[in-house]
């Protein structure tokens, strides 16, 4: 259970009210995750994230499915439950197909072994990559 | 430097230069980079890393340019600056615009922080999204 | 379940016992927590390790509260669940306020943020902040 | 040397300048550091994350110079080079000693050896101290 | 539970099986475990991955044992349950004492601890190091 | 360069000596390494890690060039530059072989990709392995 306690909307000031309702017209859903709920607690961090989220991952030159897939390969990485379950959740309503999500952890994995093969055996970027090749 | 030597094209065993070969063959360039010369110190190591790079990276249900992308999210996390840069430089040469390496940024940098939070506050995940939704 | 089994006080031997008996002098306690008795499967280590707890988050030039809430931090990038847990408990018996907690969280979630951004990014350290600064 | 151009004052848009501007009001001084140069590529996220980590890390219930020490912990073990010396670099200036440094990296370190140890031995949560002990 | 089904050797195609009676032949089990039937989903994933942890865990200039306990140490700096649970066991199932298990884990939070303070504090590589002292 | 400056041997207290003495007895050198003259800003911290790891790598149920092995694993894990390149070098002076090496890192490689697919797909322990199969 959360370190601090959720905020529920029925007890919640008018201020966090108005992002939980601009979360879920946004979403399209009835309910505000836990996620939410929690943040409430520092209504400036709640409405702060929030922001910040829906402007990063609508849709821009990455199509949003695209970028919850990159969500959830960034969570896999950093074992997070709760972002792994829920971004892998969203990006299954934006139309990820089981063969999707496979091939992203395939890919999520091959990319975590050999970050460790090229760290651990301190290997040096060829000169044609500097600067990502630009 | 790395902290194993590189084996260089012209004193290769035939089996590594089989594999140098085929990299450089899929890949069109003609130079083999840093990484495949030190695992080469170990050909079972490079050969199988090679065929799993190949085969994983190729296009499926997702496009080489979205697995390149994810590639970079995954070793910003692991801070693999080797990885970093070629897997950026792989992005660039498939299309990848400056527009879409920051919006892919602002993504990795949105989970990592949103990670952070979920974790550090210890959020339950919602019904909703167990098992990732499915 | 842990790994390895946890020696309870009553079954412990006599150096065990004495550590134990520091332990929860220190913390004005009653009971031992799991970490202890699981590390107790190796007494040099809960020695070793319950000595270098005990001096590091006492008093010094950093008060015993800061020193909880930088644990919960890193407890937090490295998902540990027990730390957190029980460090936020820590920090909550030595004065910290939700509000506290919540904006420690805040600089948590944005140092991540930024740190894949300056890894990701591959940015160069100006200048000015070469050496930290000194 | 980062992966996409940095933008120099000179050479920056309106939008970008006005946000440069705030940045060496606030922290008096005559240069914007290479993190906004480079974040200046995708304005949106400059804007963003400026307005982000300033009202993070102002004054509230935790003081600013706090507030960079747990930034530099979260650096510290993300391996995070940039921010590690930027962010020392701007906890000295906010009155940080010697003695500070080392002791908050004295926590940082029996941090990250406790969390390995409660998670490489799978340590179940006390009762006491479930939910951060609330 | 997992984000993806798990396959069933009974519902599984002949692909699947084959690979199925491989684990279990090898590793002289009647049973196939979950991380198998999950990776079963994509059949190419589930071989490939198959044949390199065959490949890289069996003996050779490193014994079995030795690679499971890198294994461990591995898997508790990644905050994995899975893989710490399942090759804990695997561990012990090829000699490993509770004392080899207790004196591993000393030495990995040993490292993660002095990661910590040689990244936070970004020492440099002494001359006699560089390369790993090749 | 290290963020704190480095005490060298002959402006040392007597304290820091005579630890800089029993480290290079131990280890046979004539030369204290970095990491130790960058601890030495903090005598307690520098006595106090020495000591630790001088039991923690001594041999012990497990011999000391695994020991050493193992520690290049976590670091490669955690991007340590520095304590990836003084324990390989530590472990080469040992008896690692370059064959032992590159095996060490094949395995190292192999559980980061496991374990990212682990956690990414969320797998549940199987009844078998929980508690590490004790």
């Amino acid at each position: 259970m959360s370190t601090v306690q959720m905020i529920e909307y029925d007890v919640a000031s008018d201020e966090i009210r108005s992002i939980y309702d601009d979360i879920m017209a946004t979403r399209q859903t009835e309910t505000v995750n836990n996620f939410w709920k929690v943040l409430a607690s520092r209504p400036d961090l709640l409405k702060d994230t929030w922001n910040d989220v829906k402007s990063v991952m609508s849709a821009g030159e990455l199509d949003p499915l695209t970028k919850e897939m990159v969500y959830v390969a960034v969570s896999a990485v950093n074992a997070c439950d709760y972002c792994i379950n829920s971004h892998t959740a969203a990006a299954r309503s934006k139309g990820m197909s089981e063969g999707m999500l496979m091939e992203l952890m395939a890919v999520v994995g091959m990319a975590n072994r050999t970050n460790a093969l090229a760290n651990g055996l301190q290997i040096d970027v060829d000169n044609a990559f500097r600067n990502g090749g630009r």
